[in-house]
């Protein structure tokens, strides 16, 4: 994504209650966060939030986190999120290779939206599929692990089936085209510009028990 | 496919050593039958020949045998390996639910070439990576179990995938786009013409242990 300045975004995020400026220290805590006992849903690399936000007025009786790597971006989320009441949504500023360092056994589903898909060879393990990130996830869920992925691009989703498989996930669900399937779908802003020009969008859902 | 009547098929398919008539009798022998202790390969559905004789030629290290439920398609196949010198393939009738009843325990790897996609909801157990006939391989199979699937179809693909995953079997390798791959590939007749066509042909290895 191409990164506009946003000028104060640290001061905007920390104005918001929606931002949790320190997630380091909620740790295996972060039920207390929300002061409910529901299960807990991440979104790694969130970006504008418009999934993330439309997924907790949807459904109240799960818990959403949003980690999105560049404040300047995230900021754009806070925005949209401050326009609404949600109880249930949250989102933090993070590195998707640290994030055992946030969550200790208390996320049930990761979603995984048009993440960048890295395509050559040697930054493979770069891809928030390749088996050194889902070991971190390991670290992240507690019982039945859930990842949910959606990209556009055919060689990413390729690697991630097969890297998700060799890890232990069964593929529940397997599209190459989301928007003609039957599959429940809340759309991203990308997802919007890239179907409008007529792609497919690959999705999957993969379950480690 | 559409079957054309052929003349004395079954006169002609009795006459070729490449053809086993009666193939119950070599279950669990069927090395045997080629008198060489390699690793035994299986084709299902055939069809012309095309794809397992090129195979054969390819790999004479490998034993292949070639399944096709229709005489007056394999006649087609035993027509052009007849002009071949080749210790290695063997061609027989059978239909791929009863294949428990010819082979036990004995094959390494099966491919499935543009099977029937059976693409209506109520016939998905007719399709060859159905739970129903999975079990049936599981019985054929010796050891570490490897099925390897072209198809054109991307919802039979996709059907596959989740099907395999479902039942214990890892996705090595997939492919939405065989042809732009370096994947090794024989081709298939069907495969040909479909690709002339400009479609794309998918392709799953998968493997068991």
């Amino acid at each position: 994504m191409r990164l506009r300045n946003v000028k104060n975004a640290q001061e905007k995020l920390r104005a918001s209650a929606y931002f949790i400026e320190d997630p380091l220290k909620w740790r295996g805590k972060w039920h207390q966060v929300f002061n409910a006992n529901k299960p807990l849903h991440l979104e790694i690399g969130t970006g504008k939030g418009q999934f993330l936000i439309a997924m907790a007025k949807e459904n109240p009786d799960i818990l959403f986190i949003g980690v999105e790597k560049y404040e300047s971006v995230l900021v754009r989320a806070i925005e949209k999120v401050e326009l609404e009441n949600l109880p249930n949504i949250r989102f933090i500023c993070g590195d998707a290779f640290k994030l055992n360092a946030i969550f200790a056994h208390e996320i049930t589903t990761i979603y995984l939206n048009f993440s960048d898909p890295w395509p050559k060879s040697r930054h493979a393990k770069r891809r928030l599929t390749s088996p050194s990130v889902l070991a971190v996830y390991e670290e992240l869920f507690i019982s039945t692990k859930t990842i949910i992925q959606k990209t556009d691009n055919p060689d990413f989703f390729t690697y991630s089936i097969e890297s998700l498989s060799q890890y232990g996930y069964v593929l529940e669900q397997v599209s190459l085209h989301l928007e003609n399937s039957n599959i429940k779908n809340v759309e991203t802003e990308y997802e919007q510009k890239f179907k409008n020009l007529g792609y497919p969008i690959y999705y999957l859902k993969a379950v480690k028990k």
